[in-house]
C-alpha cells in the first residue's frame, strides 16, 4: 500500500515540478506569454523613447520606471545620444483625468535581443506594461537582461483593490505611498481607504472640524495631504475610494457630534464593542450627511463612494423608544428595514453628488437601485445572490490579509468560484473583482508592510490573471522574486523584521533569534483578539515576536515540503533526509544559544517555552530519523511521549505558532510505523 | 618559552576584559560618568518638560527626540497630563543664529529611578545631552530603561567634522540628511561639504550658471536645497562649511568658463589626472572669484569658507609661458609662491565677505594672516609646524574613512599625539579638532552610509571624549550598540548590504553568500585605484562584492580574537576551540552551497576563487586543530602546502581580502610547532 501511495505522490510531485520549470518571474502572470530566443541586455546604454501620446503624467512614470530599473540593477544609465532606443513606448491615447472603472489597461510588450516595444491603447496600459518589463529584468551570467518574449495582457477583473484601515492605527502618508508603489507594481488599481471607524476619524472635514478634532487622537490627514495622495495614486493608475463607515462603526463621529448617535453617550475612542450607531430617524442626521458628503465628494474625485454599512448590531436602536416608534410608524419590520431606509436616503445624497454607492453585504436591499456595488466579506454565495438580483459585487471574503493566512490559501479563493460559478455570463459580468483587506487592529506603520506584502501580490494575480493560473509551486517561486523587487521599491516588509528583532534583542547578533523567528507564524484568524481578553488597547506597543515575524514562514513551508518529499520517497531520498537533518540539528542546538538572550529582555521572556519547544522538536525529529534509518519501528512509549510533545508544540505560545511542529510529528508517526527497509 | 609568553598574553587579556565589563553604551563617552543605583523606566507614560529658554528650534529637537525614542523602543508615548515629567530639560540661553566655532556644547544629565534632568547653559548643550539620553536607553528584563547616572560632559575639541565629497559621485539631499542625523547622534558638529572638484561642480550659482550647467552631469544642489540642508544641519547643531577646491582640482569650472584655466582645454568631466589649474595671473580670475565668493558667502552663513588648495601639480603653470613670465616678473621663486600669491588675493576677497579661510596643508605660507585654518591630510607634524607659526589647524590625516581601515586604526589617531604632543599649551589650543573624510570615488547614494558608518562614530569619540578614553574592546562593544541605534535613525549602513547581496544573487536565499560576505573586506588604502588601471569611470555601476561588504568584518575580528584566546591558553581553551571549529566547518562547507549561485550571475563570477579559498582555509584550519588536539606536530610537507595556500588567500581577489586567512595561518603554524601536550 505504501509503495502505491508514494507512487501517486511522486507522480504529482513531478507534475508540479514540470509546471514550475525555470520561468519568468512575473506576478501577476500576463494573459498571454510567448517566450522567444535570446535576451535584451540591460546595461548603461539602456534608453527609453516615447512616441504617440504623452503627457506629464506619462513622462513622470517613465522617469520612475528608469529610477526603479536603476535601483534594481544598480546601473546608472547613460544612454548614448542618437542610438536606437532600447525600449520604445507607444500609447495611442491619454487617460481619463479621473480614472474610471473598466478603463482600458491592456498592453502588448515585445522583447527581442535587439530591443523592446511596449504599445497600449492608453497610457494606463503603458503603466501596466512598464511594471511587467521591470519584473522581466533578471541577473544572468552575462549581465542584467530581459528575456525575449511576446506578452499580450489585460486584466481579468476591472476592480482590483486593497483596503487599508487607517482608523484603528493611523498610517502616515509616506507609509501609504510606499504601499501604493507596491500596489502599482502588481497592477492593483484601487486603494480603498477605510477612513473612519469606531476608533478614529482620519479625514479632515473643514465643515465639521470636530470629526477629527475630537474623533481622533490628533492623527489624521489634512485635505491637502488627501489631494496629494490621490494624485500620487492616479499617477500610478490607482483609484482612491474613501470609506466612511455608517451607520455602525461610527463611534468616532459621536465624540464631536453626539446628536448623530442613537444612544446617550458620552463616547470615548478607547471603549470596546460596536454598539454606537447613527440615528437614522432624525432629519438632522441627513442634513449633516448632506453637507459632509458634499464636502467629501469634492475632495475624492472617484465616481464611487463607500459608506460601509456593515455590522450594525442594532442594540442602540432597540434601546431607543423614539427609534422603535419610528420603525413602527413607517411600517418597517425590523432594524434591517431601518438601515435600508437610511441607505436609501444616503443613496439619494450620493446620487446628487454624482457618486455611486459602495457598501458591505449588509446594504443589499431590493429598495436600492441596481447601480450600487456590494462588497462581500461573506463569500461568493452572497455575491452570486446579489448578481442574480442585478447588483454588482466585489469579493473580499478570503482576502482578509490581517487573518495571517498563508499566501496559498488566499490564492485559492476565486471570485467566480462556488456559487458564482453557476451564474449566467451576464450575471458574471456584475462581479467586478475584489479587494484584499488590511484591517488595522494589530499593525503599526513599522510592520504594516509585512502584513500586506508579499502576500497581497497573490491576490493581485488572482484578480488580474486568467482563472487557470493557479499552480501553487509556481506562485511561491514568483512570489519570492516579487518580494525582493518590492524591497528595492522601498517597502519594508523584510527589513522591518530585522529592526524589530534587533529591538527585542537589544544587541546586534540576532543569529539564534532569527532561527526561532524564521519558523513561527502569528496565530490565525481572530485568535489574537480572543487572547487579548477585553478591549484592545490601540495605543499599546506592538513590539512582540508576533508583531515582528512574517505571516507566513518560508522556512517552515520548505521544511514541510522536504518532509513530504522524504515520506513520498519511502524514506529513501537521502538528499532530502540530509537537509531535514540539517534543519533539525540547527533547531535542536538553537535553544542553548538563545536562552541567555531571552532572559535579558522583557520582550523575549515570553518566548522561552517557544525556544525550548523548538529544541525538543529538533531532538524528536532527529531520533525519528534514526529509527527510520535503522528500519525498526520506534518504541510505543517514545512515540507517545514525542507525539504529546508535538501536540503541545502545535498550540500557540506567546500568540505564535511553531510551524514545524506538524511535519516533525509526521516524522515521529512514520518512525513508529512498521519497519520499511 | 611558550608557557611564559602565554602567561603574559593571558594577563593582558584579563586586563582587557576587566576594562570592558558591562557598561553604558555611550559613544562618544562623556567627559565624566558616575553610575548610580536603579534605573528610570521608559514606558508609555514617559514625558518631557522644557523649562528655561526655549524656541522653535529646541521644540523641534525635543519632538525629534521623542520620535526617535519611540522608534528605538517601539513605544507610542501617551503621557498622563498632570504627571511629573520623566525628563526635565532646562537651558539658560538660546543658541547663536549662525552656530559659532567653540559655542558652548556642555550639559549635565542626571538620571535617577524617579526622573531625569538635563541642564545646559545653551540649547546647543541640550541637543548633545538628548543624544546621550537616547544612547542610555536599553532593553532590560523588566522593560526599557535608562540606568541611574550622573553625566557632566563637554567636548575636548570644538571642531568635529565629517567631509563628504559630492563631486566624484553626487549624493542627493536625502542621503546627506540621514548622514547629518547620524552625525548629530555622535555629536559631530561640522559638515564639510566638498562641493566642487575635477569631476563635478555641485552647487548652483545664479551668477555663473554654467558652473553646474556644463560642469556637472546635471546633478547638483539648487540654492533652495542648499539653504534647506543648512537649516536642517543647524537644527541638529551642525555647521555647514562649503569647500570649493581651487586653484587645483578645478577642472569642472573650466567646462563652462575655460578662460579661468591655465591650459588650453577643451575640458571634459570624464578625463583622469589633476593637471587642470586655475590661472592666478589674470585679473579676470579674481573678478570672477569676487562675484562667485560674494554669492556663496551669502548662501553659506558659516564664518569659515574652505578653498581647498591641495595637490596643485603645477604642470599647466610650467607649460604656460605667460604664467612663467608672471612668476619671474613678481620675483617669485616657484609655483608654491604663485599659489601663495593666489591665496593672499583669495584671502582678501574672503575677508571682505567676512569669511575666514580654511584650506589644506598646502596653503600654509607665512604671507597669509594667522586667522586662517589649515586642515592637514599630512599628519600631526604638519599641524604642529603650523601651530608653532601661530596658525590654527584641523587633523584629517588618519581619518580618511574611504581608505577602508578598521575602526581601531582610526581610533588610535589623536590630534595631540606625535609632534603635536610637544607643543606648548598655548600652541595646543590652536589645534581645533579634526574631520573624517569621505572621498567619493567609490561610493553611491546606496552604499555611502556603510562607508561612513559606524566607523565614523569612533572618530567622533576621539574628538569629543577625553584623550584617555581609548580602550579598544570597549570601543567595539559600544560601536556595535551605536550601529544599531543608527539604523533606527534611518541610516542604511546595514540594510543596504542586504539589498546589494540580493541584487548580486538575484534570489531571496542568500545565506551562503552572506557567509562569504561576512568575512571579506575591501582592499585598503588606494589599492582599488591601482587595480582600476586607467582613469576611474565615475559613472560605472558600483555593485560588486567590494561595494556591498562592510569596510570592517566583525566576524573576522571575532574569529581572530578567538584564535588569540585559544593560542594564549596553550591550546587548552576548549570553549574557544569549539567556536573556532564551528566557524571553520561553516566555511569549509560553504563553497559547495555557494558555487551553483556564483555561476548564475555575472556579478558573482569573480568571487568563485574567493569562495574556494575560504573553503580551503576552513579545511586547513580544521586539520590544524586536529593536529593540535593530538599533540603531534603537523608534517612539514602539509605545513608548507597550507601556508602557501594561506599566503595565496591573503592576496586580494576581486579586490576584496579574506580577513580570516591570517588567523588560519596562525593555527597552521602552531600545529606544525613541536607537540605541547
Amino acid at each position: 500500500m505504501r509503495t502505491y501511495v508514494a507512487g501517486i505522490f511522486l507522480f504529482l510531485t513531478s507534475l508540479v515540478v514540470a509546471q514550475s520549470q525555470p520561468q519568468l518571474n512575473l506576478m501577476p502572470m500576463p494573459a498571454s506569454v510567448q517566450s522567444g530566443a535570446g535576451q535584451l541586455p540591460i546595461n548603461q546604454a539602456f534608453s527609453v523613447a516615447v512616441t504617440g501620446f504623452h503627457d506629464a503624467s506619462l513622462d513622470g512614470e517613465v522617469q520612475r520606471f528608469q529610477t526603479q530599473l536603476s535601483r534594481q540593477t544598480g546601473i546608472p544609465f547613460r544612454p548614448k545620444s542618437g542610438a536606437a532606443p532600447s525600449l520604445q513606448i507607444h500609447a495611442d491615447h491619454g487617460r481619463q483625468a479621473v480614472q474610471r472603472l473598466g478603463e482600458d489597461e491592456s498592453y502588448e510588450l515585445t522583447v527581442t535581443d535587439s530591443g523592446a516595444k511596449l504599445t497600449a491603447p492608453t497610457t494606463l496600459g503603458v503603466l501596466r506594461g512598464l511594471q511587467t518589463f521591470l519584473q522581466l529584468v533578471q541577473i544572468t551570467p552575462t549581465g542584467f537582461a530581459a528575456p525575449a518574449v511576446t506578452i499580450k495582457d489585460q486584466p481579468r477583473f476591472p476592480w482590483r483593490g486593497t483596503l487599508i484601515d487607517v482608523s484603528r492605527h493611523f498610517i502616515p502618508i509616506d507609509a501609504l505611498k510606499r504601499n501604493l508603489d507596491g500596489m502599482a507594481a502588481v497592477k492593483l488599481n484601487v486603494l480603498h481607504w477605510h477612513l473612519s471607524d469606531d476608533q478614529g476619524f482620519r479625514a479632515e472635514s473643514k465643515v465639521f472640524p470636530k470629526l477629527t478634532g475630537m474623533g481622533s487622537d490628533g492623527m489624521f490627514y489634512t485635505q491637502g495631504e488627501i489631494r496629494d495622495l490621490i494624485a500620487y495614486a492616479h499617477d500610478r493608475g490607482i483609484r482612491v475610494i474613501p470609506e466612511f463607515d455608517i451607520p455602525g462603526h461610527s463611534r468616532s463621529w459621536f465624540l464631536g457630534y453626539p446628536a448623530l448617535s442613537s444612544g446617550a453617550g458620552p463616547y470615548t475612542l478607547e471603549g470596546g464593542g460596536i454598539d454606537p450607531i447613527m440615528d437614522p430617524t432624525r432629519e438632522e442626521t441627513y442634513k449633516f450627511l448632506e453637507k459632509f458628503i458634499a464636502e467629501m465628494a469634492k475632495l475624492f474625485p472617484d465616481a464611487y463612494f463607500h459608506i460601509g454599512g456593515d455590522e450594525v448590531d442594532g442594540k442602540q436602536w432597540d434601546a431607543n423608544a423614539k427609534i422603535q416608534a419610528f420603525i413602527h410608524a413607517h411600517g418597517m419590520k425590523n432594524n434591517q428595514d431601518l438601515q435600508a431606509y437610511f441607505n436609501q436616503r444616503l443613496q439619494k445624497i450620493l446620487a446628487k453628488n454624482h457618486k455611486t454607492m459602495v457598501g458591505w453585504d449588509e446594504i443589499l436591499h431590493p429598495d436600492l437601485p441596481k447601480t450600487i456595488v456590494v462588497q462581500s466579506w461573506r463569500g461568493q454565495q452572497s455575491l452570486a445572490a446579489a448578481a442574480k438580483q442585478g447588483y454588482s459585487g466585489l469579493l473580499s471574503f478570503g482576502y482578509y490579509i490581517d487573518l495571517m493566512w498563508p499566501a496559498a490559501r488566499h490564492y485559492a479563493v476565486d471570485p467566480m468560484a462556488d456559487a458564482a460559478a453557476s451564474l449566467t455570463p451576464e450575471q458574471q459580468k456584475l462581479i467586478l473583482g475584489g479587494e484584499s483587506c488590511q484591517w488595522a487592529e494589530w499593525v503599526t506603520p513599522e510592520n504594516i508592510d509585512s502584513h500586506i506584502w508579499p502576500r497581497n501580490a497573490v491576490i493581485a494575480e488572482r484578480l488580474w490573471s486568467p482563472q487557470d493560473v493557479k499552480d501553487v509551486a509556481s506562485m511561491y517561486t514568483r512570489l519570492n522574486a516579487v518580494s525582493l523587487d518590492l524591497e528595492f521599491l522601498g517597502l519594508t516588509h523584510r527589513s522591518a523584521r530585522m529592526h524589530m528583532l534587533h529591538r527585542m534583542a537589544g544587541t546586534s547578533d540576532i543569529t539564534a533569534l532569527r532561527v526561532l523567528a524564521d519558523v513561527v507564524e502569528p496565530v490565525k484568524d481572530y485568535n489574537r483578539w480572543s487572547d487579548a481578553k477585553g478591549p484592545i488597547d490601540f495605543h499599546a506597543p506592538l513590539t512582540r515576536m508576533i508583531d515582528a515575524v512574517y505571516p507566513e514562514s518560508d522556512v517552515a513551508r520548505h521544511f514541510s515540503d522536504l518532509v513530504q518529499t522524504f515520506v513520498q520517497s519511502g524514506y529513501k531520498d537521502q538528499a532530502a533526509e540530509a537537509q531535514i537533518r540539517n534543519w533539525l540539528t540547527i533547531w535542536r542546538d538553537n535553544d542553548v544559544k538563545l536562552q541567555p538572550l531571552l532572559g535579558q529582555t522583557f520582550l523575549l521572556q515570553e518566548d522561552v517555552p517557544l525556544s525550548q519547544s523548538l529544541a525538543a522538536l529538533g531532538a524528536a525529529g532527529l531520533q525519528a530519523l534514526d529509527y527510520l534509518d535503522k528500519g525498526q519501528p520506534a518504541p510505543d512509549a517514545w512515540k507517545t511521549q514525542q507525539l504529546s510533545l508535538a501536540d503541545q508544540a502545535k498550540k500557540p505560545m506567546a500568540d505564535v505558532l511553531l510551524m514545524v511542529a506538524a511535519p516533525v510529528q509526521q516524522l515521529v508517526e512514520a518512525s513508529a510505523a512498521s519497519g520499511h527497509n
